[in-house]
């Protein structure tokens, strides 16, 4: 253990706040997980428990106040990590929040201001993980180092496996700032630009039951950037054949695009096909890399005062586009950004 | 030789009709190439000569006039097809024409009434080639036999190694019409609908002359299909890595993708990375055996009576297609099908 | 048609010969192919007919004594071979002939012998087509190239999807003069050099019938070149998902390996898992462009007064390695290729 | 931390003794590691502070007397394997000792012997880590699964980036002991059958200090299985595209095969090739999983008292092989397993 290993606590012991949790404790030595919280008092004690985390609460207050905390990781349910972004910054912890930070604009703006208050003085990163994963990286350092020229198409392929319980597609925003979410990021980051217009095709094509909550299953983005690339994202809740996550880039001087990732290498040949197994299942699977990764990145930001890779802004853009994505679909015209929202 | 060939005329002796003329000449032995008519009297003879045909002429009308002649491959610039098919039709000729048939759809109208006269004595088939690929059949096979269920969403990606020269951009009808229009029948013929909304994204972002021009470089074009499949299309004047043909579908039951078609299979390791050859360069080399496969099926379906695989509304649909996605650029919104052009 | 097309008899119209009358009639313009003969009449009137040869015959001797013929196509049984090559060596007319040229090397060295007593003025080429494939002319031009520095270690797999049936197993030589002998020929091409060593292991494996007729149908070869190469020859009779033919090469800066060739590119998700379908299924559908290089070859050579890429020593090396390999799997002992055979 | 996690020691605090501290300590919770010994002082302290373990130890036998400690990991030079083996079986302790167990068979058999003698209360586990790697795994069931028949012929690749320091070749033992060792252990376990008979072909190609060392640096060995499979393993120790790591197996109903592992799934056209980044580069980034999983196994078996899945036996025949293949490189000829050793 090193000699100041930054101390954490961890708001939320849901699927996501337990994956923090155990690369907190297991894959990142340079913290301490200190105290897990969770309105749920049993998730945030067997979490603890699992983890050996000294600590577990049902009121993330007792986070906020504890004088040893210097950080915050949040993974609470949407609608509350605004709020408790602004009371951290006051409190003074440094940020990591999982995304989005809100579904509306103007709770984001109240948070990011809050962490304005604070004089520079406090961190806050994001928690858009894909920009950590290994395939997106070196698409970027493609971009960066110019190995393709200058970019010219983006398309972004995003499908689930299948949907989510209806339940939680009733209070998750909606495909576009539930899952196209990461998509947004990703064409910001990849790019490295600010999208000027959007345009959405959208349909109910695989579970009527999402169309009876008021969302889509399938949905097609058109993108267009300040310095004219051309994105298009597709998402879709259900690929028969699992989680696909894929981009390709043309430049003036190349292409780079990336394959899904798979459990092995093995291609099998026999009577009917040439074939090998279907690629990583799902998020977790898919992108555990990344959340170590991301984590870390924070975990360094924060201990030698360096900007963090993901900011608020950075979080902010893709809630934006978001809306801007599903104004498009409801009035079936193209959606500029500097419309009023 | 078959006891009946087919006795064909050859109108155009340029780059498309000389390959035709080769394939007539030795790859289809159903058939007799009779006469090669071009305005460039020695275009017509070389062809000749080259192909062993027996006639030669610089005014097609002796083609058409020929007793002999049952067929027409028309291989002319694009502004005397339309005219072309009128006269073959009264002359009672079967005519293969070269994509597209017009610029404009009144001119395709008024040629496609003239086959309709002939009262289904004479077939037309249009020069889509790509539809003999075995890429593309092997996806539609997959949609006709529901490997990957119905289908949700398609991406066309047809990108051309280099522009052609500025002259014939400025002459060409445009991107939309003279690139983009194979990609216009391709999505038709693998979804096996008909399109009711396009949107157009596009610029000029590799070559400042095709802007000069009036035309764009690249382009984006989504689009809505009357059973509610999304698809887009993206084009590219100028791939640096050479010609780029794919296609990939996402069904309920599964996706289908193809890749590009390559020179040979080796892969080479050594200490900078693991790479293989580009791409076949350009159309001649990747769609060699389609176009002799086009071909033989318009021999076919004139020998037996039967219906030609790519009929004259295959050939106005995407001209409206080509048509719409220009509107759509340049009026910034998304165009009905069902709007007047 | 060329102005001195050069004229051809062919001397047997099986499954190979008519074969290469195809591609002599259709897809190679600088001959004209003037005879077919074979000891069945009716299969070389029905050849003959089918690519509009004007003359056929019983006797192949009409052939070598038909004054306006220069070259003849050998491809009757392997057991005529080295016989038809000294009648027509003498008769001097230049000769194509279907490996290999004999079983025996007796055979061989008196049918080269008759080829040299020309004195240089005919030529001698040897089918060995798989030369003229683009995945293993790329592997041999990176040899040339040094794009993977000196060449350390070779495998050749080589597969078929079934075996041929028992009558002509026991005919054939056995798998290594029959199958094998084009993986001998591919390494040595391939290396540019004599092997010095083999060491076989081999059994039967898949089809005990072949067991009883003396031959196996599983075999792996050991290869020591001259140079130190080392290399491996796997053949199986049986490969249940087809033909199966790949290179792979180890040079002192590289490797090189090249895959199956596949009847389109198109790659499948769905649930089980990602396929794609099987390879060309077996040699005709996968070498036809090798078969028309090597003819096409061969009548260059004829015109040109070039060397032949494929001479008499070329046919009657790999068949010394195919004796010395059974007696190497006979004898359980390495055999090195000075020994006495 | 779990109840009753299994007390480990660590013997050898080297590169790979390091690696195994380092996934005691974060990535295997079930363990606690409670000493580091290393005849290093310096070595032994700096990994036990890194993982933050309580004891250090210059003297081994601190570890073997430890009354609490219930396990070692051997991870010292080669020359005190089997020693040590011997020595903790005497005290009792369950062994996990990294490959191979000795270079001869005397000292083999003397540390299984006293292994034995513990009555079946202790485990010994050797450090093959290769068949916890999913792509190998993936084979194996392919074999268990019957998915592609009965195996046939089985080609392992198995080649180094760059050979170890010259002084390393030395005392390793030599390529066949220190190398292909790994590759004859994954021959005995996916083929699950016992060799009976081995052939080399070998040299210098890269490098003269090896041979001058009396080595070689490029290996092929084929090997004869008791059900009749045939074998390829090739080793190079200088592979310049890196860490080159494939299987492929031929079986009765069709053939698996895998491919190396990479940093990232991308590929990049640009107007020279079609390229990706290089294979990961060495072993401790291509099998970082495998160490993980063996390590994982071995406590399992040793907390639910269940047989480890690398046993002595395992440990002892592919010393066997080498000792085997070492003979038939030196006088040149088939050595069968049975012979005296």
């Amino acid at each position: 253990m090193p000699a100041h290993p930054l101390k954490i606590g961890l708001i939320g012991a849901g699927r996501i706040g337990s994956l923090h949790a155990e690369h907190l404790a297991t894959r990142i030595p340079a913290t301490q997980l200190l105290m897990i919280a969770d309105s749920n008092e049993e998730a945030a004690r067997s979490c603890a428990e699992r983890y050996a985390v000294p600590h577990c609460t049902q009121d993330y207050m007792n986070i906020l106040r504890h004088p040893d905390i210097q950080a915050v990781v949040i993974c609470t349910s949407t609608n509350t990590h605004a709020q408790i972004i602004e009371e951290a910054a006051r409190m003074g912890k440094h940020i990591f929040c999982e995304k989005p930070i809100a579904l509306d604009l103007r709770s984001i703006d109240r948070a990011l201001a809050a962490v304005d208050q604070a004089g520079g003085k406090i961190k806050l990163q994001i928690g858009f993980n894909r920009r950590f994963d290994a395939n997106y990286r070196r698409v970027r350092q493609a971009v960066e180092q110019a190995e393709i020229g200058r970019p010219h198409l983006l398309h972004i392929t995003s499908r689930d496996p299948a949907p989510p319980p209806i339940e939680y597609i009733r209070v998750s925003g909606g495909i576009f700032l539930d899952m196209m979410i990461h998509d947004f990021d990703m064409a910001r980051f990849l790019i490295g630009d600010e999208v000027e217009e959007v345009f959405t095709l959208a349909g109910v094509m695989s579970d009527p039951d999402i169309g009876e909550a008021g969302d889509v299953d399938t949905a097609v983005v058109m993108l267009r950037f300040a310095s004219g690339v051309i994105a298009t994202i597709d998402n879709s809740r259900r690929a028969a054949y699992g989680y696909d996550q894929r981009v390709e880039l043309l430049g003036s001087a190349g292409a780079i695009r990336t394959d899904n990732n798979y459990p092995n290498t093995a291609i099998i040949s026999d009577g009917q096909s040439v074939h090998r197994d279907l690629p990583l299942h799902f998020f977790l699977e898919r992108y555990t890399e990344s959340f170590v990764r991301e984590l870390t990145a924070f975990v360094e930001a924060v201990q030698h005062d360096q900007p963090v890779p993901v900011n608020g802004q950075d979080g902010r853009a893709p809630v934006l586009l978001a809306i801007a994505a599903r104004r498009s679909l409801d009035e079936q015209r193209p959606v500029r950004l500097n419309e009023d929202f």
